[in-house]
């Protein structure tokens, strides 16, 4: 019978209904915007209705090229509750990405910032668009662009009714999308079911999970086209909680100018958003009493920071784990009962740990061999996670399929112990990837940049540690003989500028006689790591324009 | 592909994993017995392994018939997450109700306590039992009975493995069997499947729901023969918190001393265990420090109730509704931010009504046009729910499932307002039913037996309003003419009694002329129940040893 699945529905209904006056804060080109739920409500029956009349189907796909505003919150509930799939693209990957997965994803229509118009054009311009049918910019009025047909998103929705007839989805509906470039090769898609989304947003209203109450007023800095914002988006709704969405590119000003004028309680983002509020902080005044809690994830939180949130603004920094299959929350470092007593150093090496599993997942640690490792905080394996809001499957993606899971269980590539209080703490990682202020960075992509230069031999790439964006990428060549290493250094740096985001660029070329072998012939990028785990080989190398968050 | 579905699994194996040496406490006819998380996960293997044993197939049906302590709890897991169907059987039923619903369900084995044994020998002796293959007394030893086979618990897992290779189930696996006796009739199974339970534990755990952390030490008083307790033996697990039992027909006496001795933070109940216990607190000194939360349901909260406990002990009372279909969390009376500052009279008009929905449901009030209410704290109507752990049906009741449903939709049969800030607040029945205790009693069938008598004309009975009992019932009885009423009442009340619990006998026996009708000529039971509403009526008339949860 119909309405009993879990499904979206009753969270923007709840929060409608019981919260009608709470307020929707965005930060926008225009500045401080700000409604309440009931509009919240009609604003989206308006978009829902105005996809209806621009001819989205049930189950067509619907994309979104946006930073953290009410209009990308909006989408979240307009477009899958009316029955069709809200795919987040991220506009930080490099151009062929973009087409690569607007193509394998079929949208039929993409909403896009003004800001964000500009990086779209050369994607759009491909014959990989060839299905998208619309675009709808972000704003009130449509800047001069080659993007066609497009109109502005209050045009869009402007005459349709707020009424809308929501239909009762099965619980496994197709709701969202999101690629993820975790791993080397090309993006593969997440799909996210109705219950998925459902089940993810219950574990994260949890004590064990967020634990969001409607007395917060919840700040997703964390891009609203990675895994949803953490899910925040759908979590806040569901307990009526005030949102404030900080916008296009947000300085450490504006954060911390919203946390101030709005009394922010909760806000979650990358470890590099809060070195760069700290920073601020340092050189001036805030009130930061109203924040409770900052949920750090994406990469490890430095335990500095931990502990300078904690001594000096009385405020916890909640470590969690997770990833794009994982809708994305599976583990927080929330303390055990007892701990709080513990001394501050003690407390700070548990809340740098990746946590405890959410309720509702199982995981286990699997060795080389299949078997699993004891819960001794030292014996390390693959960290496999599986439950109601893990995904089963890449989209269209067989061979990763095949490769990624393992009889139900995701494997998730991270390397981890688990000590005997049952704290997850990743140590390795089992796949070859980079992750560089949030944003995964292929190494496969670059080596095979670098290895296509006629004066390169051999090439590598390793993710160095770096204190402001976690991981920095270093490029190892080994050059052909008689080469110019210098101008050798420069062309091949030109040619990854010319055809990736500039933070994708490495910040250090090391020229080598030979790249490290394994027994079997291939690259063995632990003895690279070791060698270069020191931080002062990346230290203050790369430019700040060149960050992701700064694109 | 296995173990991604929302099931039970997850939560036994995240407390004994997390949390295992975290207690559960148990009173039993032997005193208090205590094991931890680590100890019921390997009793709840050797379970499932005895149940293999038994013979138990994947989609059987077990029943218990039982009270609240440790053995019952291990069947909450041993027996869903083996592939078996958990029955939980009320022993206050009449034993006809008892005999009807072990024959309906068609249970293979039966869990039965020690306690209940005698009382389990008359229905067993019936038909009724033929599909019963075995007993199994929760304990040590078999006492001497007419219940075969028995075998008691501890033999009856006593050589089994700790290790069970539990399942991957699906979603809709059926988990638990609950009958209802809430209207008027036969009693209608309920089922509950994985996803049901697995939804409802989620739900339960959130701040709007009761908010479960392993820092809580959780009492359920409210019988595990009612909608699994509350759910709670679940949600205190995948909280990892510390359990406490209170084992068979615990005095508040009891109840003060556990909530004292094991530091009792959260208890649930009816509201007359609640006026038992502040009864008892009057005569007695009792430490209740560490109670937080009293979760009141079942029937409404009387408001001195909430407040005493508030002013006197500090504890928060939590008013929560719910049904046998709904498995049962529905709503919960927490205050929205900001009415704390509230003065004392209003804080507890709200926290008396019944609550805000908890996120994830769906609910609207329909007027007898079908239109719906607004929400002004006036306008009434009935209930209808919906959601993913609301039920859609009756067990192999099709002509209940016509009348009790619609659209997805379960109609509550209760009338409703719901006020500006959305709470709920009961304010009538659209059923004849009488609710006593925390038990239902059916006025039809008390009818049918009045009516039987040949001195009698015609009868009816409703539920009056009653201090501790919340609802007694009255009977109202038109005798033929020149029938002497005074050995008519005698008569009348021992062939009752004779048939029913004591506790199903009405208070008073009225004579009346005529019983009130409608223009259609229905019974009219509004008019008697206006005239019949003073308290007075059957003040102090019920005798102690009559009370349900004295039997």
């Amino acid at each position: 019978m119909g309405g009993t699945d879990p499904t979206l529905r009753p969270f923007l209904w709840r929060a409608a209904k019981m919260y009608p006056d709470t307020e929707i804060v965005s930060r926008t080109g225009r500045g401080i915007e700000r409604y309440d739920y009931a509009e919240f409500e009609d604003r989206t029956g308006k978009l829902a209705n105005a996809l209806d009349s621009a001819g989205v189907a049930s189950g067509d796909r619907v994309a979104t090229f946006c930073w953290n505003h009410h209009r990308h919150f909006e989408t979240y509930f307009g477009v899958p509750n009316s029955g069709a799939q809200l795919h987040t693209i991220n506009p930080l990957l490099p151009d062929h990405h973009i087409e690569y997965i607007v193509e394998n994803a079929d949208d039929r229509l993409i909403f896009v910032d003004p800001s964000l118009v500009e990086k779209l054009e050369g994607p759009a311009d491909s014959e990989a668009f060839e299905a998208v049918e619309q675009f709808v910019v972000m704003g009130e009025e449509v800047p001069d662009t080659s993007l066609e047909p497009i109109t502005d998103y209050e045009s869009f929705v402007g005459d349709e009714s707020t009424e809308y007839d929501w239909p009762d989805l099965s619980a496994d509906t197709k709701a969202g999308m999101c690629y993820t470039s975790g791993t080397t090769g090309k993006p593969k898609g997440v799909e996210y079911t109705q219950q998925m989304l459902w089940s993810h947003t219950m574990a994260t209203l949890t004590p064990q999970g967020l634990e969001f109450d409607e007395s917060d007023v919840i700040m997703p800095v964390v891009p609203m086209f990675h895994v949803n914002a953490w899910g925040m988006p759908y979590s806040a709704t569901a307990a009526g909680a005030k949102h404030v969405y900080p916008g296009p590119a947000p300085e450490p000003a504006d954060l911390a100018t919203l946390i101030e004028e709005e009394g922010v309680t909760f806000t979650a983002g990358v470890p590099t958003v809060w070195l760069g509020l700290l920073e601020y902080l340092d050189e001036n005044d805030a009130d930061l009493s109203s924040l409770e809690t900052i949920v750090i994830g994406g990469s490890a939180a430095p335990e500095a920071v931990i502990r300078r949130f904690d001594e000096e603004y009385d405020v916890d920094v909640l470590h969690a784990w997770g990833m794009t299959e994982t809708a994305p929350i599976g583990s927080v470092s929330h303390l055990k009962a007892g701990m709080e007593d513990w001394d501050a150093d003690a407390r700070y090496e548990k809340r740098g740990k990746q946590g405890l599993i959410v309720p509702g997942l199982e995981f286990k640690v699997v060795e080389d061999d299949g078997n699993e490792v004891p819960w001794n905080g030292e014996d390390f394996g693959e960290l496999y996670i599986r439950g109601p809001w893990v995904t089963q499957s890449y989209f269209e993606r067989p061979e990763a399929n095949e490769e990624e899971f393992e009889d139900g269980w995701l494997k998730t590539g991270d390397v981890v112990t688990v000590d005997t209080d049952g704290y997850i703490k990743i140590v390795d990682r089992a796949k070859d990837v980079i992750k560089s202020g949030g944003e995964w960075i292929s190494s496969l992509e670059l080596e095979n940049a670098l290895m296509a230069h006629d004066d390169v031999s051999e090439a590598t790439v390793i993710g160095v540690p770096h204190e402001r964006w976690q991981e920095r990428p270093v490029a190892f060549v080994v050059p052909v003989e008689g080469a110019d290493e210098e101008a050798l250094r420069e062309e091949i740096l030109a040619d990854i500028e010319a055809e990736y985001p500039r933070w994708w660029t490495p910040d250090e070329l090391v020229f080598i006689d030979e790249v490290p072998k394994t027994a079997t012939g291939k690259f063995d990028k632990k003895v690279l790591r070791e060698e270069y785990s020191d931080e002062s080989l990346v230290e203050g190398r790369v430019p700040e324009e060149a960050a992701p968050d700064e694109e």
